[in-house]
């Protein structure tokens, strides 16, 4: 691997330009405007690859954006690695926040600004390019190759199933590389171990059949906007607990072990803090905040919006309000029933004379790894031979609803090797990845493939 | 005055066609883009009057947007009348939700469909062509006329006092005549003898520096929106009394005199409910509908918005949440006083780390008008020759807030004729007037601009 290193590092510049270019397509999934973009987007990854001497990858349509998959097997004895990946990105609202144009990258103080630097493009982008490193160095690729890269990530994966179902033949391999996860901080490599699930619901309500004067009607009518506080007033109680019954119905208590790995890890208030963008904690009464965002399940409110939300006043009873709301669930969660749990909670919450309509947009099974699989553990090897120091096993707080559907579909093992910060603006107006990151991630994942292939 | 109504009778369309012109101009005062619709609006309306023979009147600047003003004096020995009307209207949004575009008037079974229709571009061109049918007439005006039409009405008359102030020695007049009030029902005339006052406020909550994404940070840090909603929630009791305390502080008890007056006025439910847009009634626990539209004070959240609002699904906890509230106040309550009240019990509520910004937006006082007034009882005269029966005296639960200051800077009584209703979707989408109604109107400030001159 020695030749694939070092192509990797001298050739780090131009392979920034090849996803700077990448980042400059606006491949919204969620906004069904953006369908041609996300279709634009799949077809540069695949001719990419190509340029790169993948020949066998195509872009598949599904029922919603196309998968990119293909192969590139370079003898059968070697083991396969999976490569998932999505190139959807967020919505980069609100966009007057971002310092430079969210797809219009830019490098500032080592970093590259852009939606979808790190999550995931600048990520998929290390491995794409471990891959290349090898195919233009003299060390032959160690492993085999199989692609899944998807476009539905953001929104929940939802034709993900279909697909894989329909190509679970042809997708088996030794190990599913997921690239889209964080570190706890840039000195420490990190393997993530768990990832939360979601439920994610929008709340539509409806009161009178069109907006009321607040003069003729105001004092007499039930304002629904008030309907829609007093529903999100009652999602949590005094203790921050989620009010929601059945909500922790199957979530395990915290052992003392569970807390006291948790507790293990490297946690500094000061950087926290700093990610939070100021915030102060609230959690979960008794827990404390890495407990909150790694093991304990949660519900928070989205978005809302009703009524007149103009310049100046307008004097009116809003007919119509609404929220969108989501839930980060832990193991023994299941994310459908939770969806139920909600919508029963809230139709009881909801008074006579409104109308209220409950609706999944996308749902995430939480997900736990086997901490002793090959793949975790070649990838134990490679992050500790860039840092210097073996990684820590970490429960995420996220969601990376493909991960499930991956290892019910094919039974295949997850290795999540991620190089994000918490502080790099995910989801969020000026999003980053440093390129110090980016380049220790690339190192990563060619000596991954390397010590993947040859680990017995 | 017979030939004047002959006139207005044989030229009602072509003052319709007038009308709908003046209803195409987009003057909504609220929205400073339209500033310039604002000015032309103005203009377009002081052409008119010198086109109707009215040729001392002017555009006259202000701080916010033009007042209309000017005299025209038939004989110094005749009574004045003050002619208030507004050329602003409201916003028209949801505009998805108008039949017919709201700037585009359209006439259906026999009503005009447009912003502003009825509030108050429609019902000022009754008093203006009430004018007009004197001036094509051989009928010679019997009172002197003056004008103070402004353009900040929506938004809550911040150039009035100003104006009032600087102008008051040349707007002396016998009474104010205000055409912007509704009927109870389509068969009673009504004269307002009140009006309640309005205090309209934005709130403005910030939590962290940025958006966060809701996996890393849910669970664990204080979401904006969910403060915003404990807001609004604590904003009513279980009574569905404002718990904002003090807010009923100099609100009179409701006397038996008081009830029974509001309770003799004609009050049909199903007609209630129709206009209501299908409501469920609530109000103040132990008043009536009617009680709770006129003689008692309320509050009710106009609008709310912050977090991700688009369509699908996006994983993040905001940093800012938004309101706009208004109360309607009635005798004794202070609108500034109102807003301390309410900025110190948000502050109360805000939890540390959550900055609350509390804004005042507009101001209105409450308002009883004399009913023994020349012009009052003109009006009662006129609108029972042209009804058939004496009108009944209406305390209105909307706002206008120039009627207290024309009082307060020039002593003057205020005359409140008006022919909306309920049902005309007033501040709402598809506002209406019928035509019926305007023609009624016409023919009834006919006949008080006859009894008001010759009334001693």
């Amino acid at each position: 691997m020695k030749h694939a290193l070092e192509v990797a590092h001298r050739r780090r510049d131009d392979w920034i330009a090849d996803l700077i270019e990448c980042l400059r397509i606006p491949s919204i999934s969620t906004k069904p405007d953006y369908s041609g973009k996300m279709q634009e987007c799949a077809e540069w990854i695949v001719t990419h690859l190509r340029e790169m001497g993948i020949e066998n990858v195509r872009v598949e349509q599904t029922a919603g954006h196309p998968m990119i998959t293909g192969r590139h097997i370079v003898d059968p004895k070697l083991p396969t690695v999976l490569v998932y990946g999505h190139y959807d990105v967020q919505p980069p609202e609100p966009v007057d926040l971002w310092t430079s144009p969210p797809f219009e990258p830019e490098i500032r103080e080592g970093k590259i600004f852009a939606r979808g630097a790190v999550d995931d493009k600048g990520q998929l982008f290390m491995v794409l390019k471990a891959i290349q490193a090898y195919l233009e160095s003299d060390d032959k690729l160690p492993i085999n190759l199989k692609f899944a890269l998807e476009g539905e990530e953001e929104t929940g994966s939802a034709s993900l199933p279909a697909f894989l179902e329909a190509h679970s033949r042809e997708l088996g391999a030794d190990t599913l590389l997921v690239c889209d996860t964080t570190m706890m901080d840039p000195a420490t490599p990190t393997l993530t171990s768990a990832l939360r699930g979601l439920t994610y619901v929008q709340v539509d309500l409806r009161g009178a059949k069109g907006d009321l004067h607040s003069g003729a009607f105001g004092g007499s009518v039930t304002n629904v906007l008030h309907v829609l506080a007093d529903v999100i007033a009652a999602l949590h109680d005094d203790n921050n607990r989620v009010a929601v019954p059945g909500f922790y119905d199957g979530v395990a208590n915290a052992t003392g072990d569970v807390r006291a790995q948790v507790a293990a890890l490297p946690f500094d208030m000061t950087r926290w803090r700093e990610s939070a963008g100021g915030s102060v904690p609230l959690m979960e009464s008794g827990y404390s905040i890495a407990e909150a965002t790694s093991i304990r399940p949660c519900l928070d409110v989205n978005g809302v919006w009703g009524g007149y939300q103009g310049d100046g006043a307008k004097t009116v009873i809003a007919c119509e309000a609404h929220a969108k709301l989501s839930c980060r669930l832990v193991a023994g969660q299941d994310p459908e029933g939770i969806f139920e749990k909600i919508k029963s909670y809230i139709a009881s919450i909801v008074p006579d004379g409104i109308e209220a309509r409950v609706t999944p947009i996308g749902y995430s099974s939480p997900f736990s790894a086997n901490p002793d699989s090959r793949g975790m553990l070649a990838a134990a090897t490679a992050l500790e031979e860039v840092f210097g120091r073996s990684p820590v096993m970490y429960r995420g707080g996220g969601s990376i609803p493909a991960v499930a559907m991956f290892h019910d579909a094919l039974g295949v093992e997850a290795t999540l090797m991620g190089f994000g910060l918490k502080s790099d603006n995910v989801h969020a107006p000026d999003e980053h990845f440093g390129l110090d990151r980016f380049e220790n991630g690339l190192q990563s994942v060619i000596r991954f493939f390397h010590h993947f292939g040859s680990r017995k």
